[in-house]
């Protein structure tokens, strides 16, 4: 729900506001670029923002990868150098967007959400990611640094492989490629969960099972929320609704896009395997109560006639011939004995025991 | 259920009639206007509607803004001068109209729903919104007064931003912008809502939790129905379905339109934590009554064998043995402790207890 | 489930047969016939059938109203005259037809529902009619009288306001727009009865609640089976698909299928809130259990230990030194006491008393 | 769930092998042949299937019926002579084909379920229908003899009426139309079952009403399994994506699609009545349990304490100074009776009682 | 669950990598070829791979089937030699691709997935298929051997039917045909197991039930996810979405289609019915539920309040009359037998004895 709040606070902003809405951030933003063709590579690291204006136009491809949204300066120098829309420059800064494409004609602004899980066991986090392809570049906006794009460095890098062949728009595929392959990693840990759920519910289920299933419940919720739209955009590359991707990459696109096809099967049916196990939750409880109502029985209907006839026994009444011989006790603790069996095998029959 | 009422208050009407169906309110009336051009700017507050007329055809940028349904001679005068259609002055006091909207050619009819919360904890109340869109005027009809277009006119009067430099259909995108993003403070707070009722549900749920519970869920419910419309409505106004907007400012509307899909997604996903208290409160519902069953069973199933011992030895018979025994009153009672002992480490292991 | 009874009557029939299906009625079938043009006005009430056939193509706009379908020669007789189709005449008089609009050319067949609560409490029962739009008279056919078409026949007399200026169309138009205001009514005393059932389920549920909230959820979903064909065969008139209606005509089309949307929209919000309170019963019969197990338990853990207690110095054994000391009675009373006592405040405390 | 296991029967077969998957059938195919034109008619019973051949290219229209699809040489003959293609050979005598058209160009081939309740309270068995369209021929095939065709036979052979002045497409569409009728006897019969049903679940429910309630649910389904295709199929004719329907015919044809979306409806409503039945059927068990949970506390909740305090009377300590008053007896008696009383009282209130 | 662990073991990885992701395998991959015309037939098994490659341009029709996709190299080689794309190898081997059909121009890639039942009891394994279709050869890839192709051999080897006289693209509709009419073995099978499992939940719940019910359903839902993608794929072969399968094959690739539809149909029914179980399973609970209290009810509700009485002349008082009384003893005896009967006839007419 933090996005919700998130939103509100820019109520009132003229559209087109340059305003980070993610959660604030001290560390410095930072920029790198990798400049490359077949045969030549150039890497720069940490550079200041007016070194990457000269790639607009450069022949090679250029991948502009920056760091950190807080730091909006930066944004705007950029947008304005590569003549981005105003619209544009606010998506990126805003870290509520929902996944989508918009082609400006010399550009291709793709945004999307990367999902993680920070330490095991906890919950996922979102960081938005947004692409922006232009001729022959393509920059990048990440939240704060992470991994997921360092086989792609490494591939380019190693200069075999079809990516330094390939042009600006395969290098967007692959970066688009990384992120969703991520979401298997989540689906793996959601599986895992799932199945610990699924052995607790079966074999010992508390109050606490219950709302971690709701838990897991909600997270699928949120992680669909993310997915779904990417398969219209994936969908919308893939069928060749942009020129800037080339009829050769739409073949890649829709490989992307038949995973995220998956990654949503994969979420419904953990979603119908949740629900499953509330079913199981609920008939356990009746199953709990079932079992301590039938010890109540059993325990009470066993006892509560013979007490009765011990009870009459204890009577006072002056005339009570039984009283007086002398087997009557015994004949009285052997009959109830015998009610007490009979009823014990009544029980057994009916299976309460 | 106000507004079925309201509308069967009209049965019978000719079509077309100008009734104003709203709560009855006793203010006047109040017409304000803003003519602006890039460099020029000229405000008008509380004014006569004749004054309006001659804005219709100036070439500046006119926003009469109409605050009041209920004077609707004043909403009949305009509307004959401005030349719109006979239902659409029916629709402006109409206050149960679905959001729409209608292209009349010479003019575009915008409707649609500001959401309110009045005073924190009460529930949402509504005030419906008017826009007409003209090529060079807007005009705007509100049920009441509020702050919400401040913001706008505080921009329009700082003669710097995008603003001023538009034209009428950016005047008229700015306002739906600002009345979609009004909703966001409307999710906040059922946002703040549902994860105290969350607390309240897993904690201490009571009846009233529940009330409050469907509550929450049929304000949801309200909400989206003044929602989805806007979905169809603002594509229809991206894809270009009127000409009054122009090219450049579809853009701009897109944007409003992916803040709606938003809204409908966080809807959908507070609905969907509602579902999911709902069971969590049928299920704390179940405990409960296992726990109480438990504390009867154990309790129950402990003293009812044992006072049918105590029963036996306090029957009458004469030749009862063991009575006469010096150490048979201590021996039974160990024997009673014994079973009772037994008993409670059985409901041990069984987790009862 | 009256209709499928009905419907299978007619089994075996050719198809085309003229055979009335609805409720067996005694009283005559009446014409009634409103003449009109912008100037002149021509009114006869119960005129034979042959007196219609004269204002087939007469300038004039030309309203036959025929009540009672029962006297299918009356119908055959029209029909014949005016030239409709066989299937046309079948279905007038068959009172099982589904919403629908059929275009045959020279004419428009348009059949709808009338919604009726004949007494106050009672359920919802439905009139069949008939609108035959031609290409200046409509032909109106309905089952019983009624005062729904009144304030349209007021509007014509009054000659005043646009319907004697315009044609047949707007009168066709005007007939709708009466039927489906009249569903405002409905929906008014559908949401009274839901009002007034969740004030019961709240306070006072009993089982009779709950059948009586199925007979809610049974007459809303027999409602929307009336309303829903509407949708589709408003939104058919309004875009267009029949030239009988004149484009002017068209916008008045748009505003009944407005209130259609409007009438569905209120339908399932309806249902949503009769669902929400099928949830709160199910929820209050669980609570009502828990508070009667609850009265048991406190009841039953205070006194079944407390009558062992007593039990046991109600035994007989001859050898019971503390049945001999003084101040054992006293003291054992106060035990039980407060046993009593600290069972009392354990209760308190998990707050079941 | 029979035809699974029948289809899984042909595994492994070559695609177009005739083999019929119906239930074993031992009495002998019977071919009838009814050739008519407007004012002459031949109808030949029980006919060899050579006697066919030259019907195919006759200027008349001639309905040829086969009863009984296991003598599959029969159908592979007729199909060879009239030219059909070896699928449609198939598909005829494998009785599992879902409802379909299929257009050929020289002919169309329909296929659809005739639904049949044999025994009063039985419940319902489907046979396949086959109906091939020519140019002036109808062939139609049934699993066994019934008597849905024969007010078809009647009209034709009574020579008045359209049926003998139209084509075969006419014909055919009287063969649909038939099939069509019948489902509202199986719809009636439903709607009397669903009846019994609900005053059953109200008055006196028991697990068998359950069981009942889930076979109306699964045999509702299966009949939506039959009638929910041929929406599509009639939908497909209606709309003239066939030539071998006349246009005239197609209103027609429009007029049985009607029917199939009526049908569906009260499929529909019917299965949310037995869903709602469902809800009551729970609560009623609830409220049984209800009701045996209040006695049991009422009679537990009065006596037990005051068998608490007939214990302690009981008790056998020597100094019990209120043993020996006069008046003891009756006052305890007394104390008691008002507990009881006021107990009573108490639950008198709580209306437990 | 087990493809999303798979899949994200290739995270990272550049796209088109060939790396199997099935279950690890160590029997040797294996190369069968069948190559065929009208009058000629030649069948070479267990070769290697070079043999092949000679069949790419050969007039004949070819079948190369390949056993075994963790021998990459093999299927590397093979692509090379037909020309093959590397997303289509990569997808080959990686063994978690969602059924989909490509059209490469000069060849179609059809992925699908074969469902088995390995032992009785059982549950499902899936083994992925791919086929691809040139303009006269059809090469099929299996993850291991079976039986499911045999009869297509057999047909071919006949000399005999049709498969011989027509193309390349009737070979792949008959091994697509033999896959699809393998599901149905599945379906019976799962057919088989409701109805067990039916019985089961009527005559004899027990927890297992329950999960052998949520096994079932979870294994629908699998089948389902590779059963419903093969619609739309069928779909679009049926439609001629690809030039390689002829005009005359289409009607055969609608029938396979139609077979789809019907399985996807049985799985919706399974799928009801099992909800079906689930309700029945429920009310199973409480019905056993009110068992149990009935019997405690009974009991304790007879002999509490005679314990009660038994009490009371028990009582210690010296001064109480009735136990001097010679018949007092016998009278109590009978006033509680006879309070015993009244109750006993109070729960028979309750129906709870």
């Amino acid at each position: 729900m933090n996005n919700i709040a998130k939103r509100s606070g820019k109520r009132g902003m003229p559209p087109g506001s340059v305003i980070y809405t993610g959660i604030p951030r001290t560390e410095k933003a930072r920029i790198d670029i990798i400049d490359y063709h077949e045969s030549k590579i150039d890497v720069k690291d940490d550079v200041a923002v007016e070194e990457c204006f000269k790639f607009k136009d450069s022949p090679t491809v250029s991948w502009i990868n920056v760091t950190g949204l807080h730091e909006t300066e930066i944004i705007e120098k950029l947008g304005e150098a590569f003549g981005f829309h105003p619209l544009t420059i606010e998506d990126i800064v805003s870290t509520d967007q929902r996944p989508k494409m918009e082609d400006f004609g010399n550009y291709v602004y793709i945004v999307l959400k990367m999902i993680y899980i920070e330490a095991p066991g906890a919950s996922i986090t979102s960081e938005q990611v947004s692409i922006l392809l232009g001729n022959n570049f393509v920059i990048s906006f990440q939240e704060k640094a992470g991994d997921v794009f360092d086989p792609i460095r490494t591939r380019i890098n190693a200069s075999k492989g079809r990516i330094r062949k390939l042009g600006a728009d395969y290098l967007a595929y692959s970066i688009l490629d990384a992120v969703v392959d991520n979401y298997f990693n989540i689906l793996e840990s959601f599986g895992e969960k799932a199945e610990e759920l699924e052995n607790e519910v079966i074999k010992n289920s508390t109050p606490e099972t219950l709302n971690r299933m709701h838990g897991l419940k909600r997270e699928l919720i949120s992680l669909r929320k993310s997915v779904w739209p990417l398969r219209e955009l994936l969908s919308g590359l893939g069928r060749g609704e942009t020129k800037l991707f080339k009829k050769s990459t739409e073949l890649y696109v829709k490989d992307v896009y038949d995973h995220t096809i998956q990654i949503i099967d994969n979420i419904e049916s953990l979603r119908d395997v949740v629900s499953g196990m509330l079913d199981i939750y609920m008939s356990s409880l009746s199953n709990k109560m079932n079992e301590v109502m039938k010890v109540l029985t059993v325990i009470a209907t066993i006892f509560i006639p013979l007490t009765f006839i011990a009870g009459v026994y204890g009577m006072n009444f002056e005339h009570m011939p039984e009283l007086a011989i002398k087997w009557a006790y015994p004949a009285v603790m052997a009959f109830m004995a015998s009610i007490g069996i009979i009823m014990f095998f009544f029980f057994k029959r009916k299976k309460w025991v």
